[in-house]
């Protein structure tokens, strides 16, 4: 059994993930809020906004404004998401953001095309241009994304030797340009991860490629994020992606507390407990997501934001003694 | 590592956990209807009703209409949880239950100070004169179980040793007796628990008395219910009690949807998705889960009963292939 990793790195996506998803019009102001909150707990990566269609996701359309209106914190690095080039020149017109590459390819050619209108080769095809893209500008490339590593409404479960082939085919282009990739994520995307697929399939990957460091971008659509998590982590997976106060889509809509992407505060309490360093101050970060659930105006399905974390009840308990 | 069970089973406690705790009035007809479908489902073990003061309980008031009320199925357990003689004497007088017998002890002096006015040795003098009166109705003594076996939130982190120690005066007191108990259960009844915490505390009691099944009573209130359940499976725990929907406790009054039990669906998913049987009809479990929320009136924690499971997605991707 690999032992446990001694620190953590989680990139906040819960602005980004939460903010295109709302249904109610969030006042700009108030996503700054969050943002510039979120980069005081000690989290060093947070995705705050999308560039993409505003016809699409009316709640993205004041992307710009939004990164205009924070107020940077040294050592945070700021980051948006864009599936074209389009979005990756507004991405870089704002002059604020941290531009780095990704390399994304997808376990379901069903869902690329519902997505992007791509075929699976046609997708590998553009992530080619993309990355040239990228070093012709000097940005780095840093990682590589495998959407739907796990299963797809559209297809069912995805094969794991699907997968294994599909990380290949990213470290393949990667060292085509020359590019190191700092990590390999795998996105269970449409929440179809269990712990043990995540065992299953972090162990494939990792016995075919023992060199990658492997990432997990988890969904708690049925419950499974936080298990999940600890199943990556006892395979040592030390890269997360996640959100705060589990903000993020939920494709159930009508269900105001219907989950979204695993919680950021859940996960580093669960670290906490562990004994794994994440850098982040968990009272901090509560106090976000309880923030969180004010700006979009609804409960947000996060569990320690509610029940608390352990902290308070130990310093009472220690005084009481 | 030790392999995973074959078979996991489930005692189902969501009625009883739940309408305690709700605050508005339930009537009686639906608490019926939701034991009723719950009954339907596989699960063979379902807690109904506690036989408590129903000034200080009131949801319970009507526990002997509830019993009165139920539609038995052939193969179900129908029990109640009583915490006194008074209680015990209800319960019996119903004729209808399956009346089993447990000791119990309690990690924390304090709690249980405050919850049942006693000290742990007033504590477990009780326990062995229960068991005598068990013993001399005829009624079997079934299971140890010991409260706040993971933390407290008047003492704090309750040490490994204690429990050891606590489970050693149980299987003592069984022995005294010639009681065999089924499984003795680590009650998180705080909600302290994280995965790793399973892991020590049940190697722990494992190493000591390897002889004997364990089974874990998990709470929700910091979202690690389904990972802690996870790294009890992972230990190779057989035996849960979890609520339906999430139904349960949850000090936290003001915010309806804060979670009480680990849920029952939920833990099915995960073991449906692990190959592990549980004998339970998933899909007419989601259907309670569904029906608890319309009883009680407001959003359950669940997800699996608003993410919905796998199958039908699988059955629709097999078509489309």
């Amino acid at each position: 059994m690999t032992s446990l990793p001694k620190r953590i790195h989680i990139v906040e996506e819960g602005p980004r993930e939460g903010f295109q998803i709302e249904k109610g019009p969030i006042a700009t102001a108030r996503k700054i809020e969050l943002i510039d909150a979120l980069s005081k707990t000690g989290l060093d990566r947070i995705q705050i906004v999308s560039f993409v269609d505003p016809r699409r996701v009316p709640g993205m359309a004041d992307a710009e404004d939004v990164v205009r209106g924070i107020t940077p914190q040294p050592g945070v690095a700021y980051t948006g998401l864009w599936l074209n080039d389009r979005g990756f020149e507004r991405a870089v017109a704002t002059k604020r953001l941290d531009i780095r590459g990704n390399i994304v390819l997808c376990g379901s050619e069903t869902f690329l095309k519902r997505n992007q209108n791509r075929t699976c080769a046609e997708q590998l095809a553009a992530q080619e241009m993309l990355v040239q893209r990228y070093q012709a500008l000097g940005y780095k490339v840093e990682r590589g994304l495998i959407m739907a590593s796990f299963g797809c409404n559209f297809e069912g479960d995805i094969p794991v030797a699907r997968i294994v082939d599909l990380a290949g085919q990213i470290l393949a282009l990667a060292e085509r340009h020359g590019v190191e990739l700092d990590y390999l994520s795998l996105a269970d995307t449409m929440a179809w991860a269990t712990p043990e697929a995540i065992r299953r399939l972090v162990g494939a990957v990792r016995e075919r490629y023992p060199e990658v460091a492997l990432a997990l971008h988890l969904h708690d659509t049925r419950g499974m994020g936080i298990a999940n998590a600890y199943a990556g982590i006892e395979m040592g997976i030390a890269h997360f992606d996640s959100a705060v106060a589990g903000l993020g889509g939920c494709p159930f809509a009508g269900h105001a507390a219907a989950a979204g992407n695993v919680c950021t505060e859940d996960l580093v309490f669960m670290c906490n407990e562990m004994g794994i360093e994440t850098g982040i101050d968990l009272e901090a970060l509560i106090e976000c997501a309880r923030l969180a659930e004010d700006v979009v105006g609804h409960p947000l399905p996060g569990s320690v934001m509610k029940g608390g974390s352990l902290k308070p009840l130990r310093t009472r308990a220690a005084k009481a003694a």
